[in-house]
């Protein structure tokens, strides 16, 4: 973190999410002036426990309808977590999905326009909508085939906060994720991440489902998320091009499924998996192999992961361990 | 055209548009029954007359509300002609556009899911989410940024449509238009296409303008552009895989914008144009230069343009001259 935050006004939608939450302690920590709006929606991994010590302030409000006027006034960044992120979920009720993907998102770029003419933004994105990769590892140009309706919606809130510089001169950059992990992450089932649903079991005693298995994944500790966030906003006040642009973000050298879980149960000192096949109608909608080539952002930010694999996991589990009673339910 | 079409049933949305009242005057004269639906809106180009003599049923509604389910009923195929397409409009108010193209769209998937589980689709998409192209021609495989919030809304209504194909298994393929023009086209004034305002000015004895000029353009005749929703159509029924892909949909080969005028002028047999320079702030959005790489449309299906500019700019501007004030105004 090169910039110097105090005193600034910082707003974080999905702010007590799992990224948005660690970004909210880091920016707190920093002498940043933060607003924390989260609709607090059941399934989405918020919970105002999250924020706790962070020194944010939380606004309860869902960005589909919340007055946004004095929430932005002022602003210096936009950390933008918020969105629908359910693959499962947009396939079942696509109308909701693209409410608060599309909708609500030109919602809050409206609402800058208004109010926070400068504001920089960082939006984030997804790397979900490369759908299965044509080749690996996978660059910004890959094609884009979104495998479900929430990669649709994904895309078109990136686009819409692109436009912002595009069309508008906005300092605006947004970070394509691959699967991030950390403390405060959803635990409750697979819906966010297959990883909560791990480590949840791990801790349970109860062996994880591991489906598959030799697909490739890469995989993002929070800390290096935050990390990556932090260094976006500041490559935006720079000279150096970030702006208008989108930027994928890895982390660690990828891994097979099973060597993942291998992992976790080392890290965890416990626990065991059983090895899973998809059935055809699964194995149909699977991305295979994923990993991204990040080489831009690397280059134009300096920005590396510090924590790996094994180290994020044993952190990860270390941390869940005497507080999965309070991440098991969907209690915000 | 291949197929028989006689005795099927076909909705075409935009129905009572420029391209989609042509392909209601084609369905027609094979023997197709056929629906047109349109909300008749202003701005759109749609016009009840467009519609005479086609033998096409007109059902005035709108996407965004109608009850899709009697429409969508035992259709053998759907031609999606409706969508916003105003970029400045989009610009102004891309809630709208995204109602009508991301929304509405979401509920004509939902309808025909319920009651026309087999039924085929064309869906008209458009070159124009490629935005500035990075190299020429420009295949399917361009680098997807849209210059403004109707390329992003247009961008997710393809893809939503595609996503039928690649989880239900529905047979899906999607045209991406390049520049069409011809009888029934929009010249109100250049909000559909500069093509439309040409063509008055050049009827009316007054000069039109030419922005720019050298920037290449490709342009499709509306008969071609008919046949090519045809060759789709039937393309879906082979085992030759249109199914789940977009296609771009060239037509003649490129011409700058200062030849078309060129073109423009001897066509009508009279007139002339004044070339305008861009406007800084407008020269930071046009696109360049665009013509599309359409040979896998043309490979798959052997679809290949039959008029050339000068002769479909003839034909345009002889059926306009003797009606044109029914086409100075945007009275549906």
């Amino acid at each position: 973190m090169s910039e110097d935050w105090r005193g600034r006004r910082v707003l974080v939608t999905g702010g007590a999410g799992f990224l948005g939450s660690a970004l909210c302690h880091a920016l707190g920590a920093a002498g940043a002036e933060v607003v924390a709006l989260d609709a607090l929606m059941p399934g989405t991994g918020a919970r105002r426990r999250n924020l706790e010590g962070s020194g944010a302030r939380l606004v309860e409000g869902d960005l589909r309808d919340i007055d946004l006027h004095p929430l932005v006034e002022g602003i210096d960044t936009l950390f933008n977590m918020a969105g629908q992120t359910s693959h499962a979920g947009s396939q079942a009720d696509p109308f909701t999905d693209l409410a608060i993907n599309g909708h609500a998102q030109l919602r809050l770029i409206a609402a800058l326009r208004r109010a926070a003419p400068a504001a920089r933004v960082v939006h984030a994105s997804t790397r979900q909508f490369y759908g299965r990769p044509q080749s690996l590892p996978v660059s910004e140009s890959h094609p884009i085939a979104p495998p479900d309706a929430n990669g649709v919606s994904k895309f078109a809130a990136e686009q819409y906060w692109l436009l912002e510089h595009r069309v508008h001169g906005r300092p605006v950059t947004a970070l394509r994720l691959t699967n991030c992990y950390g403390p405060r992450m959803r635990v409750v089932d697979a819906r966010q991440t297959f990883l909560g649903i791990w480590v949840r079991r791990v801790l349970e005693g109860q062996p994880f489902e591991v489906w598959g298995g030799e697909q490739l994944r890469d995989f993002s500790y929070l800390d290096d998320v935050v990390a990556a966030f932090l260094a976006a906003a500041a490559a935006l006040s720079g000279t150096d091009g970030a702006a208008g642009r989108p930027f994928n973000l890895g982390g660690d050298a990828p891994v097979s499924l099973q060597a993942l879980g291998d992992a976790m149960v080392a890290a965890a000192g416990e626990g065991s998996y059983e090895l899973k096949t998809f059935p055809a109608e699964r194995a149909a909608i699977d991305i295979g192999s994923y990993h991204a080539d990040d080489r831009a952002f690397r280059a134009l930010t300096g920005w590396a992961p510090r924590v790996g694999l094994a180290e994020g996991l044993r952190r990860t589990v270390d941390w869940f361990r005497p507080r999965l009673p309070a991440y098991l339910s969907d209690e915000a």
